[in-house]
């Protein structure tokens, strides 16, 4: 099972509720009488690698603690148009109120998910695909996750967690070489990652010792004679606007990593509803 | 100029900063020598609507209170690729810090921008474009602003500002216009809108007396007959699966309203980036 | 309707309610039985300017999601002594726990909003009333709504939303020339106000190209050759002491906005009283 | 010294702040030079009791920790029109930044402190003078702090420390006897106080044994007949409508406790400003 | 009655529970009957100084506010192995999901009282018991009480209540004289303390005009000395590795304040536990 | 290296920092010159496992950015009397200010590492020792790390990640076939633990298909027993009041896990002291 923590999402989920529901739904709190009950199906309306599901029932337990959210399926699975990924069971009232924020959560993490799936898919194992720094602001810790869900290696968490020198800060150290002293110094645990924008500065790198090589907008040619340079001496990672119908070619060249930004930063949605059924319940009738 | 209160997203950049920087940036802590400046640009790489500079300068305020981030257009402005959107100075360590958190809200919020864009000019402002409540969780009021800037404009904050009544609330009341007395009663105030599945309905809503009329996925030919029948009497918002493609057709209808989802759970990514000019300073010299 | 969004209040009803009723309502879980129901009605018990019944309902809603809180009326509108502004029912314990914080809100604002109208009614009209930035910390928003409520206009929200040039910033400019170039210069977007204690202030705001002048504790016939001076082509700020009594002669001097801080800091709470009628319901006959 | 935890305000210090200066001071960012400093004084501009100078030094240490704020008196002290009430030195943005904030805290605390001092003076030490839950949400702590500036005594500080039972839950209780049963029963270590709006209010509360008979809005006939009643076996507590004119004439009828709610709802705000000295700094000559 | 403010606890009690509850309790949700109630006693399992008691009926509060928890004791009671130290009641899952936290704040809190009352009563009233700074983090307020419960008394809040002056600040300062000077002129109104780790620093000291002296890990003669040298000029506090054995020796010498840091920082759990007595209730007959 | 993710813990840091500094630490704010630098060594002061040292230095970083906190050594190595931990240095006041909370997070952490450890090496690999919930509240995440870092094994996180049904569990469903039933329906893909406290209970958890016994305060007879009975079929775990001096005994009965309370409620807290140079810099002298 993909890990994740729920008290990396627990906030969220409750600042998400309050900005959607504010001072109350005030249409079902007029309209839904006390007693009534709804049991719903969360469906995908079309094929996709599913992910937030946990986060999803989150939601509805945060609305009201007696409603519940049983997955069909666990996080990763790749889903078919109509299948259904849970069941859910309350009060009327509260799994209207929750409805929307439990699919805008599970709609934005499928949609990674998925992106993340076909161009795992298409590199074909490989070449591993990372994420990137590039997410929702506020959405990092579940946007890594959806990554994960779709068959993606997480990059780094944040700037905490891995030293990755670019230019500006080679022209702030006078050179790669100096930089990469500076952090080996600072940081001795800690992997180094340097960005190339030439094969003179993966040379350098190299002679510097990086652990990893991070080719930023090269050429394909230019890839394939910087994977030829290393030599295995360091891993190469390839990094900037790569779509998944260039990635065969990419994995080809025998690089070892590919980021994409665009799977946490520009991931369509996925297609994914509730079918909600309610019962006035015999207080009502 | 185009409204957004500061107090609605700073709250925000705090913790997309504290998700990012951790505790702390590893890599510029190492090698950026202490005196060091940088001033920079935040330019488009490609034809866009812009959204966010005043957030992207709240992140970089919030890194350091000393970098300044002077927007060269306003928000809503449409953008050509290179264009300079805005002047960055200040610490080179804090401008590398708080880049990427700056330019995810910016390339998040452009794109939503953009897209808005594209259907108003699409609806040729003969129809309203609306958003929708299907907004990444946790920034629902930078995404109405998003829009905005776009040139939409905004359906409901939330649950709470307006009555939108579905299906379910119509099968718990016992029919449409019991629905709508419940709700007239309840929340007087309110303008009232009713979700129509098919012709039908829309006439029972009409009866009923609701203000808008939301057609639910109807064919055009349906749409168009719901616009005879209401007859201004009650104003008709057309809602799924609609995309630019489709709006000149479906503006010609008649309808008034046309509510996009995609606008706010879909947007790619705008494509901006930040030129950074670093200086060691005299310290370092 | 006067414009508030409730996603500026709820974190502080959440804290409200938190202060008051800490780990529990101890009067109220010894007495009032689990079944017991009531209804309350808000009433004023002189007449007043009513502000802040959103933010009421919301207190109810916090302390108990079970609790209705119905206005009668808008925010805004004058009220009689003996009026009732808003209907309340639900569970007893909740009402009761409820009911002092709901009240203080309500008085808050409505003191608030009572004492703007007030003034704005003393100003007939000739003048705009402004409120100040001297508000009780951690409601500025409240305030600033409830001021609106009572007929008055907004100064800047903040630090951040306008420029107001002091003495300090002139001093420390080198004069109010620089001072005013210096604020265009970075913030070419916002319009320029500057303080002027003296008639020569006054001259050099306007040299300067300030786009409002305000005059500190300046005397009636200092305002009235001000008036004169500036000709039309800045607007005049009047702002200090000023008192509802002599709104009428200042007015008269055909100055443009009088501000004054005691619209926030100063008016005393409106006289606003919950009537409860308990029920101690089926289960405790 | 009146007791002050400091990590009752620290919060709502750090909300004023963000508050009022958002994302920046846009005025004092443009004009101040970066090197300039500042010393100012906290001065009174008429007589008043001073409260809230540790939280006015809170906020300048907020903005800038390098801001210091020495008091030249303690909290509680009775302060003429001009004394100086403390010294502030610092970075003179900061200062400007801050100026507003601190003076809001201290303006309000000090407006409570000196309407309370006039109660407790007028009361003539026969009676203790009481504050209320009539706060203004969010700053209770402060508030009651403030009362205790004034000379005041703080009656419970929410719903959570004391027993107060009221007519509504006297009349869900079917007495007032089986009222304090049950407060008696649940809260043992609890000291109870019953509202009384009679004389026979007054007998029954004291046959039931209550510690404490608040008499609401009782004429003062009726207060004089109630002190007989009682004869010392409960302390009585007079409530409602009390203003310091009144006083010295409840005083006489030997009550006491007075509460007062408008000394923390109604009482004017206390007028101290800030007089800065600003100084460009060798960096600017 | 030892005072403790809820306010001071509230918030982590939320975090408390949401750290062990998270999204949700799965094994009483699975399988706990909705109607279920149960009653339970708080047992001590062996003997111990009660504290927490209001901490633990707020958990419980926190889960369900339902749920009553009613202490027999009050807190700082020495209490005997088996004795009841509250009656809970309620529903049944609340009561399984809230024991655990309810617990763990009872166990370290009674931890820390007890090993207090050990202590103090081996210094048989001779000497002052302090704790010290030395808490775990996030529960200072919580630590400090506790150390009252058990007949402590509590040393400085925090770095900011009280002037405690240690080597490095001598050093910085030029000397213990130079030292006490800048803490008087900047602090006029708190007590000094100065650490000393010989005689020549207490006889320094002592002439600065500390009120204070602390012996940081001093000989016992060093001890006896140091309270000859002062002879009631300042008052004398033994610190460092101070363990009950050793009390009654060094109370022997004369000293003022014995503090010990294992108070808070390695009190071993109270063993303390609760009973639960279930009843599926009538809906599940 | 064992994973610890920063965003557990970065609130927690800063809530430790304003709990001890609050606002300010006057002790060094009238000391400390401006100019003045220190750098520390952050040493073990008896023998110990470390754990904490990112904590520690998130710490300083809290209370100044500038402050640089390199550790020597990895979270989980055995320590030495005397040995280096991490090396400090930053200016001189913040380096003082954050001595003592960054302590506490060592030396408590330390503490639970240290005793996991000895417990761990007790077991002689044979069994697992494992955590409990029985942390103190608001440090789940770190003690849970601490524990890891001595060697040991986290049980469930908290009551959201793991099914542990109890005798109360059991007595609500009916029977232990009931309890294990209802799990496994509601939650298909948690393990299901059962908590054991006979041979009877044994063989009905084991009948049920209970993946884990936990025998609760059976004798070793019973425990060997239990570990013939079970066959292999179910994993058992020893819980309640197991010491290290009793682990060698247990851990030859062949059982498979033994989780111990203590290690995270009643660990000592390690010796770990910071030791400043502070140099009061060119600017002082």
């Amino acid at each position: 099972m993909i890990h994740l923590d729920p008290q990396a999402y627990l906030d969220l989920v409750r600042r998400a509720v309050a900005e959607d529901v504010g001072p109350g739904d005030v249409t079902s709190s007029a309209i839904v009488p006390a007693g009534a009950t709804a049991t719903a199906e969360i469906l995908a309306k079309s094929a996709c690698v599913v992910a937030g599901l946990p986060v999803a029932a989150a939601v509805f337990s945060e609305v009201d603690r007696s409603v519940t959210c049983h997955p069909r399926v666990a996080d990763g699975t790749r889903i078919l148009a109509g299948a259904v990924l849970a069941d859910v069971a309350g009060p009327a009232a509260a799994v209207l109120t929750a409805e929307r924020t439990a699919l805008n959560f599970l709609q934005h993490l499928s949609g990674i998910a998925t992106l993340t799936r076909r161009c795992v898919d298409a590199a074909g194992g490989r070449a591993t695909i990372l994420d990137t720094r590039k997410t929702i602001p506020g959405l990092r810790a579940l946007a890594k996750y959806a990554v994960r869900c779709g068959g993606g290696t997480n990059h780094r968490a944040g700037l905490y967690d891995a030293i990755l020198i670019k230019d500006n800060h080679i022209r702030l150290a006078g050179g790669v070489a100096e930089a990469v002293r500076r952090a080996r110094t600072d940081r001795a645990s800690l992997p180094i990652e340097v960005e190339a924008q030439s094969l003179a500065d993966v040379r350098e790198a190299l002679d510097a010792g990086a652990d990893v090589i991070m080719l930023d907008n090269l050429s394909e040619a230019e890839m394939r004679q910087a994977v030829a340079i290393t030599g295995g001496r360091a891993k190469i990672e390839v990094s900037g606007g790569v779509t998944p119908d260039r990635l065969p070619a990419i994995v080809a060249l025998g690089v070892d990593y590919i980021s994409i930004g665009a799977l946490t930063h520009s991931a369509p949605a996925a297609d994914i509803s509730l079918e909600i059924h309610v019962d006035a319940g015999p207080a009502a009738s």
